[in-house]
């Protein structure tokens, strides 16, 4: 229900990933306005079942707030439902914040997560996707988060890009070990420890250039990391556009060379790459972009399902509680 | 001698400079391989004198070897002669860090500055300048630094953009006070506490929107944020042309819209912005980029003469010495 534009989109993205994926949807929310978007597409024999959530969590709602006042809230419902077994994802396109911590809390984390990471994908040079975590769900990280937050993100590059050995850096200001700062020092000797593919430290530009699979760094900074391109992007897209009016021969020029604008836009547009992961809880969350269009939704499902298929959550608990060996915390 | 296309396009560029700023010029580097390339142009009447510098430090130097071993590097010889007063400025486009690091230990710092830091002017949507401190020069800064960062961009956004009441922000994660990390939250406390125009936290995506002036941040995250843009800029650029390469209509659209995309690359060239000052330290500095074209380097020295006419350097430790009631370390 939070969406920018709930429940249209989320209704029309989960009958395009029934219909395509094969999934069964269940969709929580306010029943008579869910009911009324169903009703406007044949929906007859499709598995979508609806069920009532009271409450909506707007975009402007305190995270904590969300997660304490709104309890009939569309998203403390489907995580009970996850938490109960009768639902094996979460996918909301709503409040990020509220989504998270409605996450962690009410479906909890996994035994040997301390704290879960969300996951952007970011396209790259290569045609490839690199993953950058944690984007937003933790501040002031200690190197042994960065180092959970490295063995989650390599299994669900592998779950979700089919690689075999994601190749795994730490995000910092120069590729030389004796650059970057206290965190990144003492995450980077811990993850040489690691049986990770580990290529050592990247700088941001590598994010781009697609010399790396999965970069991780503290959530603070990823999170500045995803709103400045994200930020770049629309900045970039305004001035082409600009330029592109401000001659007619240009504009000429731009009826010519749509394909290769629309082929652009698609390309920078994050919500192709469906949403993103919140790792290390309980149950499969996969958190979408407020702005999601149907087929964002419907990408942001997908995503969910191969993380059920692949059997993520079991992989990183196993991973981390073996790891364990090697002392984590601190 | 540092730079990527060293000494040329450094001549090319002093040449400029001195031709439409009205700025006399020392170029110091190696100097049979300087007045080579000044012997290709007609300057014989023109405010410009050479002195020598045996060495060379190269882009893959480490800046505290470059720093203790090429003492007599054109860096170092510059530094000299502006801390024994015999030029104003210094600029550079070779070695970042090899530039900071001289400049700081040879010329020293400002009484009143702990730490000097590298200002990033970023175009943004408004068509203005939107600077960013520090990207590089600090990692693990204290909040009592950010501080500084903000006095000192402060004076230096009025100095060159002529806007008196610039609106200084913290670059975090969220708007709200509560969001953020220890060290933003503990940096906004303080800057409140200042007479300057200060607009609370910014986020990344608003460094591009333009609704700030001045950006402060750890240096750490700062660098990260510099070359990612720079990543992206580089990307995207590299995605139109494949785009457009891939039919042929695209490519004569391609030919139609050529202004308008000369007029983006333009625009998203960090060099026209004339390179970054490294504020804090007791003469002007400017370090230009490595790739810099002889446009960009006029550019710097354009900035360093500006910074040096606006006294800017006198206004920092002004400002700064009567804060110092406010206790600021820490």
């Amino acid at each position: 229900m939070g969406g920018d534009h709930a429940p249209r989109v989320e209704v029309e993205g989960a009958i395009l990933a029934v219909r395509e994926l094969g999934v069964r949807v269940l969709l929580v929310g306010q029943e008579a306005a869910v009911r009324a978007e169903l009703a406007k597409h044949k929906v007859r024999d499709l598995p979508i079942d609806v069920v009532n959530a009271a409450d909506v969590i707007t975009m402007t709602d305190s995270p904590s707030q969300a997660f304490r006042r709104k309890k009939e809230s569309s998203l403390h419902v489907a995580a009970r439902l996850v938490r109960d077994g009768q639902a094996d994802a979460l996918v909301s396109a709503g409040n990020t914040g509220a989504a998270m911590t409605v996450a962690r809390f009410v479906i909890g984390t996994l035994p040997s997560v301390d704290r879960p990471a969300l996951a952007a994908a970011f396209p790259n040079m290569k045609e490839k996707i690199s993953v950058i975590l944690d984007v937003g769900a933790n501040v002031d990280s200690k190197p042994a988060h960065l180092e959970q937050f490295a063995v989650m993100g390599e299994i669900y590059y592998r779950a979700i890009w089919g690689v075999k050995r994601p190749r795994v850096a730490v995000l910092s200001i120069g590729e030389e070990e004796a650059k970057g700062n206290e965190l990144t020092k003492e995450a980077s000797a811990r993850l040489k420890q690691l049986p990770l593919n580990f290529v050592g430290n990247v700088e941001g530009r590598d994010v781009f250039r697609g010399n790396v699979d999965v970069v991780v760094c503290d959530g603070f900074i990823g999170n500045i990391a995803l709103k400045l391109s994200e930020g770049l992007v629309e900045h970039i897209g305004g001035m082409l556009k600009k330029a592109i009016k401000s001659s007619l021969t240009s504009q000429i020029g731009y009826a010519l060379s749509k394909r290769a604008f629309d082929d652009f836009r698609k390309r920078t547009d994050y919500s192709e790459t469906g949403g993103a992961p919140l790792l290390g809880v309980r149950g499969i969350t996969v958190i979408g972009h407020g702005r999601s269009n149907p087929n964002a939704i419907k990408n942001a499902i997908r995503v969910a399902s191969e993380l059920c298929r692949a059997r993520v959550n079991e992989k990183i608990e196993q991973e981390l509680s073996s790891a364990a060996a090697v002392p984590a915390r601190g």
